[in-house]
């Protein structure tokens, strides 16, 4: 089976730096299968970036090589890092973005890259995408022992994840992702709506972000009117915001980080 | 020969969705060539998405598999098809997008996916392409009979096209596709101007686009001055409004949906 | 080994044109590594293509083909050309978009493409990507021999490259291109740096854009204050003007063109 590398940055679409990248895997494993998961996480943002790639890993076969580079302290101290969990591979800096895969591992491993022989030769202070990360993924993907890419660390950055306060009759969380079509994606899942509000009861739960009442848990878009808002169960299982054939973010100034919050009959 | 699979969706390029749908069919065919046609089609837009489709498939080899997902409907009633057209297959929403390949198919032969074994679970309400469509793909890229997917139907959706009006000397249509230099390609073939205008006067034919005459009919941009507008005969087949070294859309407001006209001197 | 055909483009993201070309490519040579570098060159900027082409080349294999395509003189009288510099081949229009490729050649060799049977036909009047460019770098990957694709030429056309001018003590060129992060590559290599200005002061040189300090050259992004601005030297070998966690080109203003200036003690 052909090895797969995806690649998620913050490198936008409009410089060659994701071929680069690109060009450096092929030129160390020729037969990689090479997949774009996301390139305009927002300029920095390694906590959106950890959400995103987690809600986005879950349907490639194990084994797969995700290089991870959203990397504001490039050149500085911060580590390189590999990481396995659940039969995914990550190289990545070490600065947090693996923090929601490695949240939910059942099984996870890091090891600090540290053997300059897999790496290009010289290393830019700039573009440790070019010159460490891709040429660790393409050896990787063609079949270096991963042992021999640096020792085990058993500290690896992990980012304070927002948090979800639950208490009978109310759940507060917040939004994490905002995508093309303006749909905020929040950190609350179905389990969580179960934990604290009557479950059979959707059309009790009321929806509200920064304080502003969304309308009815839903299960499609077209329970919704054309332009009417409600919240659905997205596909990677959180609850999303959403306006049906409309914009919400854009039509409601919602962004990342704002805060949503449910109120509804406690659970019996 | 490797199977070629590709992707046209209104999913823009600043989510992880496209790699998402990606990951699952390298995961049922991991030999696939993957190849991006087009993600920004204007959100909902089902005609405009089938018409771009149309001029785009004629280059790839028999077999290929066109994943197309502009899919306003999700989660709703609307079919899921598989529609064999002059040698491509298409995994679409039964909505109309395949609407331009079917009007001008010498063959065609539509299925109604009915086969959930070939489908990814749980089936999310909001996102078919990776749930549905993308595991069909996969699956017909790796070989499995299309017999096996569903039930051949006889009534895909198909859209109203946009109608051509034609009489000696005058020829009406519309613009369908607005490209990224601002020039608009219509709905109007070299096969229609010849029926409706006298053939080899192209210089005695007057274009105009929403009331404003657009200049010539010329061969080529260089025919133009620097900034000057015209028609020519667009790659695809249909003409195409344009300005040499400008953007013909931003400076006259031309969007998709406007109306061309077509005057001059009728067929001998 | 697998053959890598690689694209550059002004053709953006939103229409289906680089899918287009891919679907011809694989129609030749169905097993070809197909790798984006850039389709947002601004359009028509055909001395930024060529520059940034320059920039991302060196990572690839010796034998990958490069399909150029800023093209603002199609179906004119402009060439159609491949070059072989220094391992990579090029397929290109002739309007000087190598020229940075071929300034710093070590072995150059160019051929007008004449062989209208390895064409896709009927050539349009404006899409030699699709009819003219990616067929033949189809049969090039393919293994076609170049020889056959049309006679050597020995006058490519070339762009005056900007100039440096350098003086004991004061070096000057310009902004060439500016990434997503706003910062701002010029054209000045370390190299010419250290010709004129004494080396290992770094700190005692005053960079300027557009008569603007920069502030300090330093060693990475993590040298500055955030949000402080300086220049390091850029991955590619050039001289870079940064800010650090900002969008320097986006504050001051900075764009392509720009003159970039450099004073400090001369070299001893």
């Amino acid at each position: 089976v052909r090895p797969i590398v995806t690649f998620l940055t913050d490198f936008g679409h409009r410089d060659p730096f994701v071929g680069i990248m690109k060009g450096v895997v092929l030129g160390l494993c020729p037969d990689a299968q090479l997949v774009d998961l996301c390139h305009e996480v927002p300029a920095y943002d390694t906590l959106g970036a950890s959400f995103v790639l987690h809600t986005a890993v879950g349907v490639f076969p194990p084994g797969t090589v995700h290089v991870v580079v959203v990397d504001p302290g490039v050149g500085g101290p911060r580590r390189p890092i590999l990481a396995e969990v659940d039969g995914q591979r990550y190289v990545a800096p070490d600065n947090g973005i693996l923090s929601y895969p490695m949240a939910t591992a059942r099984a996870a491993r890091t090891r600090h890259l540290t053997a300059p022989e897999f790496w290009r030769h010289p290393v830019s202070a700039s573009f440790h995408g070019r010159d460490l990360f891709a040429p660790v993924a393409g050896h990787l993907a063609a079949g270096v022992d991963p042992a021999r890419l640096g020792p085990e660390i058993g500290d690896p950055v992990r980012l304070d994840l927002p948090p979800l306060r639950c208490a009978p009759g109310a759940l507060s969380g917040r939004v994490m992702w905002v995508d093309r079509f303006g749909n905020c994606i929040t950190n609350i899942r179905q389990e969580e709506i179960a934990a604290c509000l009557a479950a059979g009861r959707p059309d009790a739960v009321r929806v509200s972000v920064a304080g502003r009442p969304v309308g009815p848990m839903v299960g499609t878009f077209g329970d919704l009117p054309v332009g009417g808002t409600g919240a659905i169960r997205g596909s990677a299982g959180y609850l999303e915001l959403v306006c049906n054939q409309g914009n919400l973010s854009r039509e409601w100034q919602v962004t990342a980080g704002d805060p949503v919050h449910l109120e509804g009959p406690p659970p019996v």
